[in-house]
This record gives C-alpha cells, structure tokens and sequence, in this order.
C-alpha cells in the first residue's frame, strides 16, 4: 500500500528491456548515441515540431533548472505558483542555476490564475533598475496539488505573459498524466497554448530516471547543451538515458502508464467517495488524491504499513472523528489489491 | 577496434542485472534504498574509513565539481594539473559549482611534481585580499595521460597542503585502474597518503553511470547533501544509482574489470613494442596507451574503421612515416581478437 | 520642496570639509589609512563592542548583500519583510552575492511580527534536504514605511531566529533616525537585542556615499573582506570612505543630523494634522510621513514643483477630494520655508 | 618619498573642488544627475563616439568585473596575460561577476603577442561542449609592468580576436598614462583598434574613486546597468560621482595629470640611468619604473622611508651588491624634490 508517491514503484519492464537491449557494443557518448536521434525523432513527431530542440537529463530539478536558466537572466524573477516544485523542492536550484534570479510567489494555490499572474506581473512594473525585472512564468501541469489545468487555462497564462514579452515554461514531472486527463495533444498542451519550453517528465511514470527538456524555438539550443554540461548533467553513457526514454514513447507506453495511474487514483477515488468519513480537499483529476479521513482511519492505515504523507494535522491527538488530509499517489505499478485493501482498512 | 574512450562500451553484464533485481517493488527515494545502506558499508569497508561520508551522482563532473566546491571556497584557487579534467573538459563545472573559485595550472604535465605544486602555492603567497586565496589540492589519478602516482608520490602531495592547511582531493575517475596498477589497497592510495575526498569512478570502468563521492573526515557531509540537491544531482529513483555501484564493489567486481581494462592495455602496448616504427610518449601504466605510429600505420587503421584519439599531428599529410601521436583507451571489454586486429593493421 | 527621498540632498558640509581635509599626502591604500583606525575604534565605542569587526562600503546594497551572503549559505532562504529594501530594490543583490539564496517574505506589513516570523521559520521545516534551509532574518529599521521598530521588538525577533539557531542582520540604511526616535543607545537596538550584523547607513543622513558593516562577532571578519574584495567594493583610496564616516560620527554628527530629520518629518506631520482633508498610512515615526492627501492638493503641489511619490492611486483622475497617498521623505537639509510652503499649499 | 602606488595620493585639487561645488542643493540620485548627462558628453566626445554606452562606478575591479560579465557568458574563457590585474588582484571578482567564467593565460608577459593569443585562441577549439567556450580578450594598457601597447599593437590584438568573433576589452586603469606616451587619440587606442569595451580609469590619476565604463555598441546598455544595480555599484548620490569625473575631463586635466605623472617616472628613470649600479626590466614607457639597484642602496632608501615594493629578492642578505628589482610607481602629485631625493639616496 504505497501511496507515498510516485518516485518509488519499479520502472516499467519494457523499459529496463530495452536498458539490457541498449547494452550491446559500443556507442558514441554524449548524447551521440543513435538511439538518442530515435527520442530526438519521436519526441518532435509527437510534440509536432519538427525544429525543436530536444535533450535529456536524469532529474526533474535539472530539467526545470536548466531549462528556466536558458530562458531568463540572473536579474529577472520568475512567476510560479507558491508550491511550485521549483519553490519547495528543489533546495535553491533555480536560483543557482540561473544565477541568482529571483521567484515570485503568485496567488495563493497550486493553480495560478489569469487575474493573479497579471497581478504579478503589473506589480513588478514601476521601480526601473531596482526592482527584479519581469522573467519567466512557469506552470506545472498536473500540479503540485493533482489539479489540471486545460488547454485554455494554459492559453490564457500564456497570453498574460506574451504580453510582457515573458517566457513560458511547463514543468511536466506529470506530464503524461495531465495529458490523459484532459485528453489533448501534447502540441495542444504546450506550443500551441503559447509553451516555450517543456520539462517531459518521465521519471515519475515509469523510467528509472529520465526527463526530456524541450525547446520548441531552437534558437537557445547551444547555450543548453554548454549549461547542461557545465551543470554536470551530460552523461557520458548517454545511451542508457536514451534507451529509457525511446522504451517510453514505443507504443505509447508513456500514455498507458499514465493511464493506468490516472486510473488507480480514479478507482481511490470512487471508494473514498463511498466513505461517509471521508472528504476531498479538491477533486482529483489526475493521479494524485488529497483527502480529509478520519483520524481512526489514518492509524488503522498506519498500523496496516500504508505508506503515505500525511498532509495537515497529526496522528497524535485524541478525537478518532477528527479529519486529517493526506497525499496519495498512485503510480502506474500499483495494484487494484492495494488500493482496495487500502479503501477497506480506511473504511474500518 | 574501438579505442576512443572507455566511456562507450558496454556496462558490465552483472551491473545490469542488479539494475533488473533492483526493479522490484517500492524503494524509499533520495538515498533511502537499503541497497544504499549497503554500498555505504561496503564503501567503508573497502576504503578502512568505518565515518567516511559516502554518496553518489551520475556523472564525473558532478562528483568532482560537487567535492571540490564542497572543500573550498569561491575567493580560493584550485590546484591542479594543466590537462585535468576539470579544467579541460568540464565547461567549468568546478568554476559554477564554487560560486566563481579559480583554477590554478601547476607545472606542465598530467602528473604534478611536490616541486611545482610548491612553487605555485607560494606563488599565491604575498596578496593578502588581493589575490584569489589558496584552496584545495586536485589530483588524478590515472592521469588523463595514463599515468599511475604512486601512493608515496600523493602522499608527497598531500604533505605540501596540508603544510598550508589546503584540502586534497583526488580525481579517481580510474580509481581502480591506478589500484591495480599500483598494488595498493584503497586507504592506502587515498586517506594514508593524506587524501581527504574522492571522487571514486564507476562510469569509465563498466556502469551505466554512477560516481561515489567520498569524505574521510564527514562533517560536511549535510553540506554537500544540500550542494549535490541544490545542483540537482539527488536522484529520486536512487536505487538504480545503487544498484549498480554494490554490483560493481560485489565480489570485486571492480577490481577485475579494471584488471582487464589494464591488461588489454598491456596487450597492445606489448604489440606496439614489437613495431619498430612505433615508440610511447611515455610508458603505459594503466588502461591508456599514448603512443606514435606512422601516418601509415594511421591512415590503414582509419580505413578498416578503428575508432580513437589522433592526439597530436593529421592524417593529412604527405609523410607516410611521419609519427602522429594515438591515444588508445581500453576498457574492460575489449576481445583480444580487436587489440590484436589493431596490432596487425597498424603493422601493415 | 523635494521630499523624494534621503539619497538626493547634499552632503552635511562638515563631511565635505573632512574630505579636503583628508586629501593631504599619501595614505596607505585599501582601508589600511590611518583615518579607518579613528573609525574603526569609534564605531566600536559607539557600539560598546571593542571587539566588533568593522568594515565600509559605499552603497547600502553592498551593505546588506555582503552582510547576508557572509551570515548565510546559498541553499538557504533569508526571512524578510515583503516591502524589505533586499528584497523590492536591489535587483537581486543579495541572491547574487550569496550565490543563489532565496529570500522568504514574511507577513504582509514593513515590520515583521514575532507571530509571522515564527509562522515563516516553522514552515520550512519538514522537507529535509529539498527545500531551502532556514537562514538569516533581515529586519530593517527604520522600516520601509518609517516605522519604527522597538528594541524589544528587536529583541523579541532575535528570540525566536535564535531559538532556531539562524543569525539576524539589521538594515540600517536610516539606522540614526531610528535610534533617535527611540532614544535608546546604539547596543540596545543592535547586539543588546540580538543583532548579530548591522548595515549602519551613512548616505541618507548626510554622507556622499558611505555604509558602514559591523560584525559583533569578528569570525567571520576576514570572510567578509575575501567577500568585499571579490565583490569590487574595496576602495583603493579608501580613506575617502573614512573621511566621511569619521566626520559622521565626530561630535555626534550622525544624531543631530537625524535628529534634524526627525524633527522636519514631525513638522510636516503637525501640520498635517491640522489638515481636515489629511490622514496617515501610519502613524510617522522617523523621517518619513506616508500621508493621504486629496487630488487636488497633489496637483498643486505638483504645479508648484513639489517632489515626492505618490504612492498609490494616479493624478489622473475626476475627483478632486479623493484621497492619493504621498510618500513624503525629510532628510537633514530641508528647510522649514520648504515644509510650510509645502503644508500651505497642500491646504490650499 | 612615496612610490608604492598611484591610488596612494591625495586627489587633484580642482577634482576636490568639483566635489564641493556639487553639494549644492537636491540632485536626482542613480545617475540621472544633470552632471552625469555632461559627463556622458564629454565622454562620447573624447571618444568620438556618439553612441557609446557610458557609466560610472568607484572601482577599477567593478569596471573589469561588471564590463567583462557584459561581453562574455559563464561558460567561456576570458584571454588576458598572466600578470593581469584581473587575475591577480581582483580575487575572483570576474569569475564571481561572470557567474564561473574562466580565465585563460596567454604567453607568459605583460604584454600579449599576437602569436601568443592566436595560439591560446585555437588551443581552445577542439573540445566542443566540453571545454571552456572562448571569450573575451582583455588587454591592459598601461600594463601592469608599465609597458604599453601601441594602438598597432591593440589593432593586432583585435584582429585575432574579431577573426573568432570574440569582443575586446581593455582595462584602462591607466589609460591616460598610456594615451599620452602614444600621443594618439582615445578613439585611435580603443575602437579604431578594435576594442569593444573600456575601463577607463580615474582613480589612479588623481581622483578619489571613479572609473568609467564605456561599451561603443550600446546594444547592451541596458544589461550593463542591471549587472552595475545587482552587483551593488549603482550610487545613490551618484553626482559625486559624476562631479570627479566631470573635473577630470575638464580642460583635459586627465592628460595634464597623465603627463605630469609620466614625466615624473622620466625623471626618475633619467636619474637612474645616471646610476652605474642601476638597471631596468624593461625601459620604462609610463608612469611605472621596474629597475634593479644594489641591496645597499635599497637598504640606505628604507632607513629613509621611501615607499615602494620589492619585487624579487629580498632586503635580509649579505651582499650589498647584488641587484633587487623594485617598482616604482609615479603619480601625477609627486615632487621633483622627493624623485631627486630617492636618487640621491639611492646613488648613495
């Protein structure tokens, strides 16, 4: 009963297949490898932009710091939501990575809205050379919280954001979830709503360690590749980050998984729904639930191994009725068995 | 006939299976796998430094820019040779990771003399504020010229920093090449000839990319925990990172590949001996080889597809006696059948 | 009738005639001038901290960005107030010179609350090594707003940083308008209530360009010169530096200039009280009033030349009697004829 | 008898009294003073270049750091010789400024050739990614061991550069002093030979602490001013500022304080040439004497408290005879009296 998120299931077995495929003879290092123009090829056809620039690193806070470092200046700051992973998690990357820029906190939830980017925007305006000045909006889609934002949301922050002649980065850890939730194109999700540059999210659905940064103007294309190897994050065997990720976009294995977890959560999610103690900090949309159970619930859980976080509130106390929230995760791996017995347990 | 790096063969059959069992069930992310527990005391144990602070990253560059930034400071120099790699070959990786330190180029050879890294400490000497302040010791060991420092000759080294109070640290991207070249054990190459971090390779010696990076003395263990997050080289999925290190300490796995490594090397060298018209640069030690051939030799081998380093000198040219200098690399997968193919075309 | 700001006035005479007077001779350069020692020990005095480490610089960004960078890490986050000078005008400053630390905004007001900062400290306590680690605290006082923050307020801030073993800096860019409004010493509002380093502002009361750094504990005292130096704010001829500070503090310049400052602020403060149609942010404590005045006495007083910020809301606009807040700063210059010119013909 | 340095004088009295005359009244702060619009005149006019980007700061390390962090990129190397006040003095400053630039050391001289620098240029060429990318060139004239290039010399240089696309930049700390041992135009010496940016300095001909900062293509004037406001160098009160610099240029005070200097080192090399005893490094062509004496007549000028530094050797030893090298450095304040007083000492 592992809910605790989705950075701890096995990868896929096709995926360390074609790992052992990959093993065979020599290969050019360095992202030279010709597996690495099959995920170039692939990743253009399914995003529909034949000119981008497409490379791979090994971690989610590489991928979003490079790539907010290659599209803003150290005296800019960058929009993103308040539990932004580039906020919360990533111990100062950003801010190292691009020397020193700023972030600026906008809204007060996991989804920014148009109202509140403007806001932030407008608010940096008026003090010349002395305040930061305006840079990147970075969103996250599946967010931080498990909500989605479709299409047209994503269109909308854009807009605010070309209006001010700013960037606009896609943090996708989960990025294939959100796409199966909303049921799009990955074009639609990100260029084609106004996206500069995407980190494609692998790692958390499915591979033992792969992102995808993608830029679809290749204009900044070298100054990646220099940042990515002065960051230490070109590997030399680079094969064995290609093969991943070429395992990934084979026969859509990268949607099924998504699917499959987006649908674990759903199945979470209807039992839940089917326990009168229980309650949603919002709806989930993808593969993430936060709910309120109660107390008694959380100890039985715990006491049955359950691994998850608990997100508000503590297990000690006396009320068994009191509700407290927690985060669960369901990745693709995990089984209906679990899930199930996690829904009976909670029940009591 | 592939001699251009040990950075494009394969990994280790064994590596890959424990990357395969590893792929079982939950594993706790960010160091927390119990296989890392085990490649700690491993680590440990090998090393004879039962409070050494132990981790890993993925790639060379990271271990050694994360260690040295982790020794130093940014208003401090570097020692270090002039064709180290992290001043050659890293897109000053060492000069992001310290926040701006300085390399300083000690003497003009891969292998630093007490005599020169003397001189140019002292150098450093009389500027007060001025002058960038004196910092850590590198060295490497292989040099990247394949050649081996003896134990006493580091511990040579050591004695001159540490008479000025600087750290050392060693390079150990062919960390068991120079072992078994030397005969010596771990603690003896490193912490008993004064060495206080290493960055201790896997990738160039049969995985798919992983680099232990360890302190003797661990307390700055929680900072370089916060430097290796921060320069986003914290994998979540570290089992995989794991993994294939306890493969590789598992029944000195390690040891043999680098044995091989070097006894392929050794072939070679051993063939190039009996061609009169070829002559070293210096002697081989280890799993490189840098040795003249004639153009020739060079053009025939170029035809029949060898892969490797033309080091000094062009193919293009009308002498075809003339010696163009090749750095041959071996790692521990090459066949007989492809040393001895190279021999025989290079003899003609 | 320019009330912009403190940054625009001309220097107190007596500080210009300290530098002709300094300009006799040769002096050592690089702060080793026999005027720095003068200062050095009076500032120690002033401070009842003989052992006190002090060092000048010439903007109040390199006041507090050195000061920061040197009290904290570069994976840590500094708690500041939203309006705080480091965090709203110097231009990522202080993430640059710390080398890419974060600044967390705490409570929504110009002066921290103990409340809020706790709140703030508390919140980034559960994520280990992923989120930014707990740093410094930077209180400003004289506040942003003109507040004033009591010693015990200090104190009481000091406190809980302490309990949570983070160091506390003072932005003192109006350091002497805040002592004099509080009528207490120099080591009450600094160390005697927890201060570890003070930013002790000398440009806007008086001086051409001259801040002085004060570490009440000297360990970090040659860090902070490496830092100041690397940083190009290590004057050459720096007894141009000391000259200034040395006729600030002589005769207790600093005070009465302040003093003066106060006191011009004040009058400008009663006579808008007797204004019915004026009204206060706050109440103005130091130098500068934050007052509510009617469109239509900003217009006339724009017409008549009058300088200042309007601080929300626009000329621009129908109504006559709706009320624009002004920013209205007193330095030690301004007469009386301009404070009363002004206050007639805001009344009209 | 003060020969240490030219930032040791005391400053030029019409300088000292532009100070005066500007601490009149209110002045806008951050360099939109009505003098600094003069300045900026009188610079492009000098220059001949109506276009160029012209700012001010206090320190020549600020106007290196902050002009080369603006020509170049973190991942590149910045050409310059080996005894460069950017790599020698400046602790770090343009790496830290640069965000971990690296700086590559051409030839082995004061003085870079052209041969020199083609080959530092092309040693960089073949590593792709991996290696450090080329940068800037920077040139120093007068150069720290007071020779100077001619503008053929600079135009050489330059050419080298623009041939690899790399911009020039030349540290003028010196720069009058070089200007008139040419008695060509400032226009001839920057970018009629080439040169992309200047530091032009002031501080070491007479006045308290200001150098300029001019970029003849001001495409990235606005960069400049974010790094100049991020890196702490924005002056509030920027007219004092301004008011040196105004001075300086006025009725060309900067050449006449430039020659005066000069001839003082002439004098003073006249006399030496006097001396049988007596040799120099190189002929001096400016305002620095590098010469060797005998230990005896450096003792007889010690006991008689003349300034300066000794370059190589030392005072303690026995013989009297053998020769010490010593700099001397002349500043435009120096008297007759003082230069013919060390030689008589000096002669013995």
């Amino acid at each position: 009963m592992f809910f605790a998120s989705d950075n701890a299931g096995p990868a896929h077995p096709q995926v360390m297949q074609a790992l052992m495929d990959a093993n065979q003879g020599y290969a050019m290092p360095y992202g030279s490898d010709p597996i690495m123009n099959d995920v170039r090829a692939r990743l253009r056809e399914i995003f529909e932009a034949p000119e981008a620039a497409v490379y791979l690193v090994a971690t989610g806070t590489a991928a979003n710091s490079l790539a907010l470092a290659t599209l803003g200046q150290p005296w800019q700051t960058v929009f993103c939501s308040p539990v932004a992973h580039i906020h919360e998690d990533e111990c100062n990357a950003p801010e190292f990575y691009s020397g020193g820029a700023k972030l600026t906190l906008v809204g007060d939830s996991d989804k920014i809205t148009a109202e509140a980017l403007r806001g932030a925007i407008l608010a940096e305006e008026t003090r010349g050379v002395h305040g930061p000045q305006r840079g990147p909006v970075s969103i996250t889609n599946v967010t931080e919280r498990g909500r989605v934002y479709t299409c047209a949301e994503i269109a909308a922050l854009s807009a605010i954001a070309k209006e001010h002649g700013l960037p606009v980065h896609l943090d996708g850890a989960r990025f294939a979830n959100a796409l199966v939730a909303l049921g799009c194109t990955a074009a639609e999700m990100t260029w084609k709503a106004g996206v500069d540059a995407v980190s494609f999210g692998g790692t958390k659905n499915g591979l033992p360690g792969v992102e995808a940064v993608i830029f679809f103007d290749p204009a900044k294309a070298w100054e990646f590749e220099l940042r990515r190897k002065r960051g230490a994050h070109l590997f030399s065997k680079h094969r064995y980050l290609s093969a991943q990720m070429l395992a990934f976009l084979t026969d859509n294995l990268w949607l099924h998984s998504a699917k499959r977890a987006n649908a674990n959560a759903a199945r979470l999610t209807d039992g839940l729904k089917a326990m009168p103690t229980a309650s949603f900090l919002h709806e989930p949309q993808a593969n993430m639930v936060f709910a309120n159970l109660p107390r008694a619930s959380h100890k039985r859980l715990h006491e049955a191994g359950a691994a998850y976080y608990i997100w508000s509130g503590s297990l000690e106390g006396d009320d068994p009725s009191e509700p407290l929230a927690a985060r669960l995760v369901c990745d693709w791996s995990i089984g209906h068995d679990q899930i199930d017995q996690f829904l009976k347990i909670a029940a009591g």
